[in-house]
Parts: C-alpha cells; sequence; structure tokens
C-alpha cells in the first residue's frame, strides 16, 4: 500500500519535472541567487522593496504579476485582512512537488506575510486533487550538477526554517496524500488537520526510496511523535492512513474532506485569542534548539547532501526507479 | 471554559493579596535575604540550626511557634514518624497562590523535612476547597520594585529546585484544580493524583494572561508529557480536566475526591518499599540535566524574568486583567 | 507479582553459577583479555582470523568446535544463507543469565555475523522455556573482586554497544519473562515480539534489588518508551506483563507464544525490503548519541560500577538477597 503512494506521487513528479526543466525565469534566477547567499530571502527582499514590482506586500497584484511571467504561480495566497489570516494554496500540478523553483517560490510568499505585521495566522492547503504535496522533486536529485543540487537543498533548507520559525500561527490543512517533504512541511506547522479519507498517507518515507532523511527531517519528527516512534517510522519509511496518524501523534484532527479549510479557519480563531507575544516567544523557547542545529550546521548538510545524491550508487536506484514509474505509467 | 478557571483563582488571589501587602514578618524577611545568597536556604538553616527557635526539625512545635507570628502559617506539616511519611496542607486563604512569603514557608518546610533522615515521604496537598495552588501570586508581579520581583523568582525557583531533586518520595493530592505554578509544583513530585472532579484543571496557562512559562517550567512538562504535547499546551495556555489530563499523562491517576489522601498514603507505600539509596540515585539520574540547566543559569533567568515582567507593555496587560477581574467581582 | 519473577529468575541463576564458577575455558580467557583492551572484540577477531579454528564465519563447524571445548556453547546460530537472516537461540541453563562466559560467547557470535555481509537480519530468542533471559548474573556481583567486577561490566557494555549499532535488522523474539538485562537486551533491538503469555515479564527491575540501572540502560529506555514512563519505571524497578509493555511501547507486538519465531521471520522480511544502506545510516543517525555517550565515557562507567557494586552496603544486600534466594529454593 505505501508503495502504491509512492509509486502514484512521483508519477506525478515526473511529468511536472518535464515541465519544469525547460524553463527559467528571471526572477527566480536571482531569487536563487539570494538564496546561495548566508542571509537568505531577507537580503533580497530588502533590495527588492526599493523596486515597484517585488514589493514587500501581500496582495492580489502579486499574483497577476507572477502570471505575467512566462510560468504560472505556484502558490497563491488569500489574505483576509479583518482577520488577519492567510491562506496559502499550493498548485502546482499535478501533485505539488518540491522543486527548486516551487520553493523560491514558497519562501517568497513566506517571507512577504512574515514581514507583514498585519498577518498573524496561515493556513496552508493544496489545491490539487487528492494530494497535499508529493514532498521533494525527485527530479531536482537526479542527473544534475553537484552545484545545483546544493542550490536545491539549501532551498528546502529554507522551507523548514522558516515556516518552523514562524512568528505566525500555522496550521496545515492537509487535504490529500503528504509523503516525504509533505509531511516535513506539515511538520513545521503549529497545528494538523488531515482530510479523514483513507486512501490519504502521511509520512517520512524516504528509505523505500534508498535515500536517508536528514538530522532536522528527523529532529522535526522526534519533537512532533516522540524518538520511538520515529526511529521505526524512519527505518521503514512508514507511511500512515489518517487514522494511523491520529493514533501516533502525527496529525492533531481528523475531519471530513470537505470541511478541512472550515476547521482549519475555527482552530485559528482558538490560536489567535492567544497574545502573539507570549504564544511566539514559547514556540521559540520549544523550537530555537532544533533549529539552531541546522543553522549552525547549514553548510557541511549540504555538502553531505551533495555528496551522497551525487553518488553513482545512489544515481543509480534513482535512474532504475525512474524507469520503473516511465513502465508503470505506460 | 478555561478562561473561567483563572477568573475563579485570581479574583482569589486578589484578596488574598490584600492581606499580603499589610503584613512582614521579621522571620520570613530574614528568610527572604538567605535566599538571595547563592546558598539558599540550606545557608540559613545551617545557620539557624543553632538558635533554638528555628531548630531543623519538624515537629508540632514547629506549628505553634509559628502562630505566635502575627500571621496565620501558610503550611501546615503532619509528620507521622512511624511511616517516615509527612503531609503537607497548604493552607493559605483561598486558593493557596503562591506569594514570596507562601513560597519561603514552604521551602524552609520542605528543607526541615529533606534534613531530617526519618522522613523518607512527603504528601504534599491543599485544604483549601476546591484548589489545589493557583499558582504564582499576580500580585507579586505587579507594580513592584525590579529587586522585588527578582527576589520572589528567585524564591519560584528555589521550590522547583527544592521539589524537582527531593531525596523523598514526593506525591502530589491534587484535590482541586492546579494551573500555572500549581500545576509546576504537581509536576515536581515523584506521582500525581488527582481527584475526579471535572470542574477542575490543571495546566501551564501562562500564555492565556500574556505571560510565558520560563524554560524549566517547559523542561519539566516536556519530562511529563514529551515535546509535542508540551508545546500545544504552553502555546495555548491549556488548562485540562482530570480525564484529559490522565489521557495525556499529565496525571498519573484519578480517584473519587474523598479518596485522594488515603490513596497518596497507600502509594506512598509502594514507593517507599523500594530501597532508598537506589531509588534516590535513579531519580537523580532521571532530573539532573534538567536541573542543572537552572541551577548553571539560575541569575540570568532572574533577570530575564525581571526585564520582561517589568515592561511598560505587560504591566498594563496585568494592571488591565486585574482591573476586569475586579469588576467581575463586583 | 514482581518479586515472585524476581526470585524465580535468580533461583535459576544461582543454580547456573554454581556451575559457572567451576570451569574456564582458555578460549575464553583469551577473549576476554581481548575485551579488556580499547579495540574490543575486534582486534581479537581479525588477529583469529588469521588461525584456522577460529575463522571469521558462522558455520555449523562452530557449533562443532565449541562442543568440543569442555563446555557447551551458551549460544546457537542457524543462519539462513538463502535470505540472509540469522536466528540466535541463547541456550544457557536455567534462564540465560548475562554472566562473563555468556556475553563473551554472545559478543563473539555478534561480531562473526555483523561481519558477514550476507547476514542482514538477526532474530535474538531463547531456547530456555518461559524466559527470554534472567539478565546480569548476580553472581558475577557478588564476592569478586573489583578487576573481576570491572572486566564484567565492560563485557555488558560491549553486548549493548555491538547490538545497538549493529547494521543487521535485530529482531526479539521474547518467548519468556525478560528483567533487568534481558530487557536491555530487548530493546537494543529494532523490534520486539513478546508472546503474550500473562505469566511473563519485562522490564529494568534493578531498584527492587537495590541497585541502579546505569545512564545508557537509562537512555535505551527513554529513547524506547519516553521520558515519564522511563522515570517511574526505573524509580519504581516495574515489570510489566506483555499487554502493559505493549501499552506503554515497550514492546512492539504481541502473539500467542507458538507464534513468536514465525512472527519474528515474516516481520524480518519486511524490514529487509528497505534498501540496507538507507536503514542503516538512518538507524545510525537514530541512536549515534547515545551510543557516543557511552562510548566518550566508558571507562567511567566501569570505575563507577565497580566502586558501587563492591560496597560493603551492596555486597551485604547481595548477600542477604542470596540467601533468602537459598531458603526459598529448600
Amino acid at each position: 500500500m505505501a508503495l502504491y503512494v509512492i509509486f502514484f506521487f512521483h508519477s506525478g513528479s515526473i511529468s511536472s519535472v518535464s515541465i519544469h526543466g525547460l524553463r527559467s525565469s528571471e526572477d527566480n534566477m536571482a531569487l536563487r541567487a539570494a538564496l546561495r547567499n548566508k542571509g537568505g530571502l531577507s537580503g533580497l527582499l530588502s533590495l527588492s522593496s526599493s523596486s515597484s514590482h517585488v514589493r514587500v506586500c501581500v496582495s492580489p497584484t502579486l499574483v497577476t504579476q507572477q502570471r505575467n511571467n512566462s510560468t504560472s504561480p505556484k502558490i497563491k495566497v488569500d489574505f483576509d485582512q479583518s482577520t488577519g489570516v492567510a491562506m496559502m494554496h499550493m498548485q502546482s500540478p499535478p501533485v505539488n512537488s518540491l522543486s527548486l523553483d516551487f520553493l523560491t517560490e514558497f519562501c517568497i510568499s513566506l517571507e512577504k506575510l512574515e514581514m507583514d505585521k498585519s498577518c498573524r495566522g496561515l493556513i496552508i492547503t493544496s489545491s490539487q486533487p487528492k494530494v497535499f504535496s508529493a514532498g521533494l522533486d525527485i527530479m531536482e536529485m537526479y542527473g544534475k550538477s553537484p552545484e545545483r543540487c546544493g542550490e536545491f537543498w539549501r532551498a528546502v533548507q529554507e522551507m523548514w526554517l522558516k515556516l518552523y520559525s514562524s512568528n505566525m500561527v500555522t496550521i496545515a490543512a492537509i487535504n490529500g496524500s503528504s509523503p516525504a517533504g509533505g509531511c516535513l512541511m506539515s511538520m513545521t506547522c503549529d497545528y494538523r488537520i488531515m482530510a479523514d479519507n483513507p486512501r490519504y498517507s502521511i509520512g517520512l518515507n524516504e528509505t523505500q526510496l534508498g535515500i536517508v532523511a536528514p538530522f532536522w527531517f528527523k529532529d522535526t519528527m522526534i519533537n512532533t511523535v516522540g524518538h520511538r516512534t520515529t526511529e521505526i517510522a524512519l527505518e521503514l519509511g512508514l507511511l500512515y492512513n489518517p487514522s494511523e496518524a491520529l493514533k501516533i501523534g502525527l496529525v492533531d484532527q481528523l475531519v471530513p474532506e470537505d470541511q478541512v479549510l472550515t476547521t482549519a479557519t475555527q482552530t485559528m480563531t482558538k490560536w489567535l485569542a492567544i497574545p502573539d507575544h507570549a504564544r511566539q516567544i514559547t514556540k521559540s523557547m520549544m523550537r530555537k534548539p532544533t533549529i539552531d542545529k541546522l543553522t549552525s550546521n547549514r553548510e557541511a548538510d549540504i555538502q553531505n547532501f551533495v555528496s551522497f545524491i551525487t553518488k553513482d550508487s545512489i544515481q543509480k536506484s534513482l535512474r532504475m526507479y525512474l524507469e520503473m514509474l516511465k513502465k508503470r505509467r505506460s
């Protein structure tokens, strides 16, 4: 069953990758250049705020501007000024794979919301059917130069760092399957509501593909479900259906599929009743040690990923895996 | 519901504070002076043991002596020499708020029991109806000088350090609600028995008041209920009813209200069947890293508390909160 | 009930000890000498591999060779080359007490399997009725020289280090009671399947005997069942029946007694479906901090054990305990 889900998702990944490879917007290249610097996106955004078309704000015009690029935006943000709550829709067909482009756009959107003091809460959800996010785009790890792999990995780190340390209340409205990086993204949030559909699954299934979740994926999972559950989940690459995920504490609440967003919105109201400063200090106190571990080992973690993923044996595994997926699809 | 409980308790706190402000016994002033020294109470007690009226012992005369002071004792200790078990009744009306006076008296009683080799077990309970302890006395944080705030915080630290590292078997007989500092006190014990009354609640609800539980409150809770439950409990300032508290492991056992003390006594017998030295070494092994963290950061933690609590914004929050309570009561 | 189990096991220990004391094979003396060196068994085995009769391999001839010694082997290994799975039967009557001889033989068998690349999985079980392992042999701690006690403790450390860091998938097929060191051994495995017989029990019950589980026993248990459950389990020396053990996560699965081995074999197949390198890196990531703590404190831990166990008061406790056991048996 677990394998079925992987195949399903990554067959999606492949078709999405065939698109990714063909395009590259100047905007994203500049943003990636910024990500290469230690300051992350902050540096870029403070720079860009002096130019009119990348202003640090969240508005319908942002979406319009991005549509003016050669590609459709992968992230759509609806911000309700009256409640202070932003709803972030991941809309990268078919399965919201976390490609470099996706992550770059995701981090920009997040940074903007973070800097907008009127935005206090963020709900993350998917516009794609049946899937929240299929996780890291396998094509970003296959046949790429070490430099490009490093760039990709830095973007994955950036997403995690930004989400896990967000001052906003963050709620994952998990309206579909959420393996690997999708599960990581969910775990960074303050609260997880999942659609109670037994066909959906969630978990860090990296070992099933012959790759390894890095230490900060592991730390995030230990913080969520404890040491022993993490050990068995990571060693076997387990994917859990919603009721199993609820039982081990990987998600906090199950609701019928059509109530995921309304429940997320209601839950947000409860969280926003707590004074921001007290909640933020508390959240930082809980998460800072875990965040500091990556921050102070970031370059080593990138080198570690690059040297692992570019190994002949790992590349061969990925190639065989991809070929198998192609056969399945045809 | 959570707010109801807070209002209830702190309306109590206020009335108790109006009494506290008016008195000051020489004894307590000397004890507070001792608390200011790094050695804590130990220094004082070794000094005081040479004078007859503060001898390091636990006896009915202690209670009598304290009654001779201008104020009633806030702590009553019944020590059963035949079993080696002391029962500590908190009796500070109306809700056993942890004021500086209360904490000072509490720590003295505890130190005496700790130094009495014939005392092997301690049961902590409340003589007040419906409440175990309402937690830190909010009036000790409002409108006080930084020096006094620091003095108060050192006493809170001292209570925690003494209880969490006690060589005695400590059992909390939680016969009423136990928010904030009352919950902390309960969590320091080796075992928690709570009255199965759905109107009672327990939890660290600091964020609901706009203040923040410090890192050693957090560490104690993580050691008790794990990382994820602590994260959500602290960020939302959750108060749990007894059955919820049992489910997450915040208490170990629920019994009908009139059986709390007898169950505590029976449970103590089971714990005392274990050889003291083996149990004490084991307890120290489990708790020492957590204790060391505060011990080596004690002054910084005090400064941190004082600079936070004396902020204009926090003082304003507390004032508004107190005014709201007054209105509610009239 | 807990005490009943201890008596039962240690009455077994005694009878086994009366045999142990009488024999000493040259082989084991050489192995112990090797254990004294920092390199552990590795040094010896690489040395021995140049001589024909202690070759680093696992084969029926090993068992035969050992039978040629004056004593029966305490460990029997069946290795199925077709599946890559070894089944290790502990067969040291009556209760698989972890004596120095037993541990030495156990570590040699383990080291051989570890170095055999064709061996990917290990199932550990007992050939003795009603007991998996009764834990550390109490006779190794009573009336022995400090040097000998240190030698024994180093062997206990070695067993734990080898098992907890094994590259193989390790499954404990717990077909009987498993107190103290037997519980430790079980907890080092990747998965624990226990016979669903309410007369069996498992736990770290050291404090009930007046001794203390060292920090790495404690760390292993925290990694398995969390901090709070470990605290109460260790302080009270609790032994859990199978359903209790399942509930707290001390074992992963219960099956009828006659299905323990078949279930272990089926479970192994599932684990071996995961690519070895990914699983091994993941396992190491989960366990390395815990392992490093002992590795870097190994000598201090030995000195700590020796100075504790050779204390007059502890030796007196052990003597009284042993005399009580003798009376019970007669």
